[in-house]
């Protein structure tokens, strides 16, 4: 039996870093797909609580079905675990996104919490983003790439409740020097928002904002692709510092 | 000079639980609020970048002034930082959220990642949640916990990039134990989503889950809620599983 695999992303279904990704996948397995209908770049892990959620099936085959699906990327993957899919998928693959999710984009991207959502639940579950934004690009070239890290997982599973989050550095295939495991590298984002007047009078701001490494570790997630590597971070959804633990019993509380 | 305080939450400027936090706070420092305009529920560590966010006065004076945003928690903390305070402040608190969040909560909550937010740019933050949903009932007698664990932090400061998620139970406060460190209890929600139609006979989904603990940890945040006790768990900006590094390193990708 060929391997279930379910495939979301936050870019939504017509994005061509999903399409990409399913071509890729339709090698490898049975799929089912449940994008995003609009955009949901920033969404983290979020979840609609307020509003109804709606589903659209696009097409379904014997190996390959397509939905769409109102909601969140974490949505998406809820809905198909219990909506959609009749067993436990094999897999869950998310983007590949258009823009990278290394160092602290972790923690803003929809991509990769559609992943962490599938190790909450005990999925072998791996996030792809590439560093390039255009949707005109072609990222077939990177296939070899992608099948080779969901062939490995796969066949080998993954530490419990752990996910991948891969970046790909957005360079010619043949410049790209290997796939490299690494931490997420220290930065942030340094905001500047702008503020703007709309035609009655009132303002409103856009979010604006540049990306801060402050981390030079040769074991990050920013200095592989800088240097032409594909990066494999492990991601955990224990979100506990154990370290501080300890600290932090050492200055007890005056109630 | 009293500390700046910046107080923000997930449940909106109305909610009890936020005029209960900005009552203890007030007695502790200068106070900044911006809190979301409408419920933000399940928002995580959302921002928009899609939308324009609005920013409203509600009021000013020399030691209060308070602010709505039409935003997430997290755009409230980015535009507090960028466009309302005058100096980078001592202290975020966010909450008291009505509702856990502790276990798995923290990946969905919007009231923690407000917090994680001020972790990110090196700014001592707090968390709380109260294991109560009403918006009928006062936390008034909360009080000298969350200023004690609030003094604590303005003393001593945090762990670089840790900020605390501290959820209380809901019980008479002369039955609270103590202040108890913790770690993340492993646990997840099993959904079950509501299939309804609407009156143009269009389906739509309710998302409607129920928590399962799988971690029967004495060092748990679950645990020590059970057994009365308030607790606090430092939580990471670095979602690195550093661990995984070395595992997944045995076992290299084929291209």
């Amino acid at each position: 039996m060929r391997p279930l695999i379910l495939v979301t992303n936050d870019d939504g279904g017509s994005a061509p870093g999903i399409r990409n990704l399913i071509d890729f996948m339709n090698e490898i397995g049975e799929l089912v797909i449940v994008a995003p209908a609009n955009p949901q770049s920033g969404m983290s892990h979020s979840i609609t609580v307020r509003d109804p959620i709606r589903l659209k099936k696009i097409k379904t085959n014997n190996h390959h079905s397509e939905y769409e699906c109102s909601g969140t990327p974490v949505d998406c993957v809820k809905l198909a675990l219990d909506q959609i899919l009749t067993r436990k998928p094999d897999l869950i693959v998310s983007g590949i996104n258009h823009g990278s999710n290394a160092s602290i984009n972790v923690i803003y991207s929809g991509t990769v919490s559609a992943a962490i959502e599938g190790a909450i639940m005990s999925i072998p579950s791996v996030a792809f983003s590439i560093l390039d934004y255009s949707w005109e690009n072609d990222y077939s070239h990177y296939k070899k790439f992608v099948q080779s890290i969901v062939r490995n997982v796969l066949e080998n599973g993954l530490p419990e409740r752990i996910c991948l989050n891969v970046n790909i550095p957005f360079i010619d295939a043949a410049q790209i020097k290997g796939i490299k495991i690494c931490r997420q590298a220290i930065g942030y984002w340094d905001e500047e928002f702008e503020k703007r007047t709309d035609p009655s009078k009132s303002d409103y701001y856009w979010i604006k904002g540049l990306y801060k490494n402050c981390d030079a570790g040769e074991d990050t997630d920013e200095w592989a692709l800088k240097n032409n590597y594909i990066s494999v971070v492990p991601v955990t959804t224990d979100y506990t510092q154990h370290d501080s633990i300890v600290k932090l019993n050492k200055r007890p509380f005056h109630v």
